[in-house]
């Protein structure tokens, strides 16, 4: 009976405005725990976040477990809906790990102490995680939480999946997914962990870049030397790195890994259309970030350079004396985080080999290298013509009163990729951070108008899946 | 009376064979003081240290002096020599600060603990500054002291000076000199900061080079960014760096910093051919140090691009996140410390000018970049027909029963040139550190016998001076 749903539904949203205040300090709670996965000595805060999450699914009346994996844990809840529902299963999947913190100093409030800050668009959450994904991820149980307070119960089968391991790239998700397969069944994935195009207008992602992540590390004298006394016989290692890394793009931006172009897919004229009529703003958008002038590809649109073009960062180089004052060393190493962004069909570990050849083709005689690899994940695209992609259009619909835009993701969800091939489902990305939410950054925050709004719009997408 | 003389200096060499045990244990008080002058914490240790040579000059019967300056302070110290001496007047120069320490775990043993170590050519003094500076500097003290006990006194004017700061380029030595021109007034200059040829075959130090030392810094980003949902869009510091920097040498090892090599005069055919004849092993210089294949200028003589080419060398980079696992971030800022050495005639600031416009002109629109200028300093050639190098060769023809050869170092040792151009003399460069004797890397050594018999050749070389 729609009608009996409608006003169930509005009960609902009803209670979700009426307990955002309580909901915020429970996402407080969360956010006031490092769990910062990459960090061994987080590993505590890693359990204790865990658990904090299980208490929550608890209290919604979830059948849950802490499973415990190779690295940190994985957070499970089940419920099965009303008594012969014939609505969807949907498998929420989210994660209580974030990113480190530091710089530390460019903080204006401590990253593990979450603030209520007055922004330009009200109220907003500032803390390490307040976005991704503490903030994205308790929006969907504040949901839950809802229906079962004011909705008559949790309206349809559920399957809550957290996980501590993305920000290192889930190197434990496959295995438990494959170990777990048939507990974890369902309909389809729902994932919050994503941008709207602008806070008014909400967003579906339909497409995710994926990633090649790993290190390099170059040794060259047994220690490292007086750089008059050796200088002009012994190599260098940091030069070496820099003349070897500095050749990763050409003058126009391409990048000269061997084969890296191989199988990227020109994006089509149609699509190219529909995000040229977005209307982004590349110039606000580099403002934004303090800067005036992009990088990437030459002659390439911008969102295309984002979302549909693969990429190549060194996150982080290291070698020789970096401290105060000067050491003239010939350092005996040198190293650095590379990583990158891929776009569908692009196969991870072909382009990680490619990187190594890249490396070895350009390395002098007597010198070595290593590599390590950290997260491997392919590209994604994303068929939105599904029963849960056509209920959260009206969710979005009805809750900003505009339809929601089909965007892409320059960021990489390993795990959208690896639900598809192990469990066999798709995923819907329904998000409601911004651009300038600053995550992995200092500052992180996550407006109080999006983890409102955000809520609803779980709450309306629940409703109309169980309708 | 020559007689008198010859009986004298036989007293004051047997006078450093007996106390050589003692010469040691008072090096070791020295090596204890880790005086790192780059390092603002080891202030106090810079203090110490040199309040513990004025005691050592105030023994021997000099008038002492720790002398402020704008960073470390000078030690001077001052002696008349006999009554009515005819003898040229020596200022020595030495220096009590060394370079950090790090990377400590490569130490096999407390770099501020010194050890006395069995190597293949007997006991080494095993600490940081063991050779440079410390251990060569007070080799001429004990040679002092000697005289002073066992050959009547200190035997002809000396002034000592030992600085702070030459680890740090010697930014307060040339306004001290200024200051002090009348002070330190003398016919010549000796410093001991050099190598001998081989342990058997003692040299001068005819060539020095000299050093552009310098740090840049790139600003790109205003924060650091999500390298997923900002890559291909933003300008990366750390890929910026590694393109400039890798661009400075050419395919042939040649520096493409502009007007680079304007000033650089190539080796005469006859210093090439006297080089020629030393037999440098370049390829057992490379295993020493754990390399095979020889950097710098293709085709060019190894001993010709040690002592007379100049190199660029990055001794420092960092950017971005060097931290345990990953951090996929493009980096706010990345930075490097680059140091060029020098050979005679080209100008320190014209290359810390055409390096700064080498990066300029490969800096993209919108990245910031800032420069920090250290030491500074010229090459140097010293002419050896003169009544001291005559007389230094003289002595070490006698202690090591062979001629000294006449050798070039790669090295800088700034004060050469600004004792010249301030004080209008001369530098006499006998030293008697070894190739191995890893300064300024970790397990830094003195060979024993080089102590000893470096005390031996310097009281010859006083008593020749005198006689």
């Amino acid at each position: 009976m729609p009608a009996v749903q409608d006003s169930a539904v509005g009960r609902v949203l009803a209670c979700v405005d009426e307990d955002l205040d309580h909901a915020r300090s429970r996402l407080f709670e969360l956010l006031r725990i490092p769990s910062i996965s990459t960090q061994p000595d987080h590993r505590q805060d890693m359990q204790r976040a865990a658990e904090w999450l299980r208490g929550q699914l608890e209290e919604l009346g979830l059948q849950t477990a802490i499973m415990p994996t190779a690295g940190h844990p994985k957070v499970v809840g089940f419920h099965p809906g009303p008594p012969g529902s014939k609505a969807p299963r949907v498998l929420f999947y989210g994660h209580y790990d974030v990113q480190p913190a530091d710089p530390l100093d460019l903080w204006h409030s401590p990253p593990f102490e979450p603030q209520l800050v007055e922004g330009p668009r009200g109220p907003r959450i500032v803390a390490r995680g307040a976005v991704d994904a503490k903030g994205q991820s308790m929006m969907f149980i504040e949901a839950l939480r809802a229906w079962k307070t004011a909705g008559g119960g949790i309206p349809l089968p559920v399957i809550v999946l957290m996980e501590g391991e993305e920000e290192i790239g889930s190197p434990n998700l496959e295995p438990f997914l494959k170990a777990n397969q048939a507990d974890l069944r369902a309909d389809f994935a729902l994932i919050s962990d994503t941008n709207m195009w602008d806070i008014d207008t909400p967003a579906l992602t339909t497409r995710l870049r994926g990633m090649c992540n790993c290190e390099v590390t170059l040794k060259g004298p047994g220690m490292d030397l007086h750089s008059g006394l050796f200088g002009g016989s012994a190599l260098n290692p940091v030069n070496v790195l820099a003349r070897i890394l500095g050749d990763l793009h050409d003058k126009d931006g391409r990048i000269q890994v061997p084969g890296f172009y191989d199988k990227v897919r020109p994006v089509s004229s149609g699509q190219a259309a529909e995000w040229q009529s977005l209307g982004f703003d590349e110039a606000a958008f580099l403002k934004g970030i303090g800067l005036t002038t992009p990088g990437g590809e030459k002659g390439v649109q911008a969102l295309q350079r984002i979302w549909a073009r693969p990429t190549a960062d060194i996150n982080g180089i290291w070698g020789g004396y970096a401290g105060p004052g000067s050491k003239t060393i010939i350092p005996s190493e040198a190293g650095a985080k590379v990583s990158f962004r891929l776009v569908p069909d692009q196969e991870p570990q072909a382009i990680f080999e490619g990187f190594q050849r890249f490396v070895r083709d350009r390395l002098p005689t007597g010198m070595q290298v290593s590599f390590q690899a950290f997260g491997m994940a392919a590209g994604i695209l994303i068929d939105t013509d599904t029963v849960w992609a056509r209920a959260a259009k009206e969710a979005l619909q009805q809750e900003y009163g505009r339809p929601a835009v089909m965007i892409g993701s320059g960021g990489t969800i390993p795990v959208v990729e690896q639900i598809k091939r192990v469990l066999g489902i798709d995923s819907l990305m329904m998000g409601f951070g911004l651009d300038d939410d600053q995550i992995h950054s200092p500052n992180e925050k996550f407006e109080l108008k999006c983890f409102h709004k955000g809520t609803r719009s779980h709450a309306l997408l629940l409703g109309k899946l169980a309708g």
